[in-house]
């Protein structure tokens, strides 16, 4: 009996989440209601607000629920070839229908400090582990020095994919990947090393 | 005669922008009407339509008379120095109420290709001259190779501050301007020389 429970509350889960997925592809966040997540997933509002009291609860809920709880790193042997599986991999989810519901979302966390605070946990948080662990790995390679910041390649990635997505600016194909891992990812890592170096060769 | 219709026709364009930047501020694009510009400036909207036949450009025609054509490029002395009056600048525009009006745009922009247009000519392309300057001033006093790319350096600045300021994510303060010159925008631009090392040491 307990898994029969425990197998009808997964079930409802993923009715709920594809539902709200499913409306903020439709609708948009402002536009998506509580009756029409409970509606479309045939289940209580009672239900949904005891899991999820609010919305962007809920919205991460679903974030996680299809894109999975983090993702894994790509492991190509070298820091270029990882970096470039990872900025493609982005720019193929921004320019999909999910990058529309992701573009959707951060449109109105623009307005919504709570939208906002829940994107940042649940897309950007999230995928911090990924992007140590590439670095750590290309460190124990010697491709880049200790200093190399995941932080700041996490940074400037996300900020770049989002821009271009959001406004439109430019393909989100392999040719910018290129440039995106060439031109900036790969000088940022290995600027550290270099400081260093300049450092050692004045004393 | 001539310069009193000159004059005329120059108040009553400032009027005109002053409005439409002041109605961004208080109600943003999407809820802007043209009826509310021409009442705000007292103007009709048959001369409005005339001038700027579509609101995107009526925006653009209002940033301009507000941030001027295009802004002068900071020339202490140095690249860092530069950078850090640039992105110094971008940071405080972003935190004050001019922030707020553009951050409304690019957001309506994400749901408005006309107006994202509008904006790049007008926020990102009108700015390229001065990140020309910069490097083509570092690169003169040596400081980097003709390889250094404007372009790469004002599409990172750009989207990071952005991003920064669209969500939230935290202070645009000195030290925040300090990180994006000395982690990421010198990196990007010292890295051109030291690939072109790299490759002679090779040969």
């Amino acid at each position: 009996v307990g898994s029969t429970t425990a197998r009808l509350r997964a079930d409802r889960r993923t009715a709920i989440c594809d539902a709200v997925f499913e409306l903020l592809g439709e609708v948009g966040y402002d536009r998506m209601t509580m009756d029409a997540v409970a509606a479309r997933a045939r289940a209580s509002k009672a239900t949904i607000y005891r899991s999820w009291p609010t919305k962007p609860e809920l919205v991460a809920e679903a974030i996680v629920h299809h894109f999975g709880d983090s993702p894994a790193s790509p492991d190509t042997g070298s820091l270029r070839g990882d970096l470039l599986e990872t900025v493609g991999n982005a720019c193929q989810v921004a320019g999909s229908s999910d990058g529309d519901v992701i573009s959707g979302l951060m449109t109105a966390a623009g307005r919504n400090p709570d939208l906002a605070q829940t994107m940042q946990r649940c897309m950007y948080d999230a995928k911090h582990a990924m992007f140590q662990q590439i670095v750590d790995r290309a460190c124990r390679r010697g491709e880049v020095c200790s200093g190399a910041d995941a932080g700041v390649l996490h940074e400037v990635l996300h900020a770049l994919i989002l821009a271009r997505r959001m406004w439109d600016s430019g393909d989100l194909d392999d040719g910018y990947a290129e440039h995106v891992v060439d031109q900036v990812l790969i000088p940022v890592l290995e600027h550290p090393r270099r400081a260093a170096e300049v450092e050692s060769a004045r004393q």
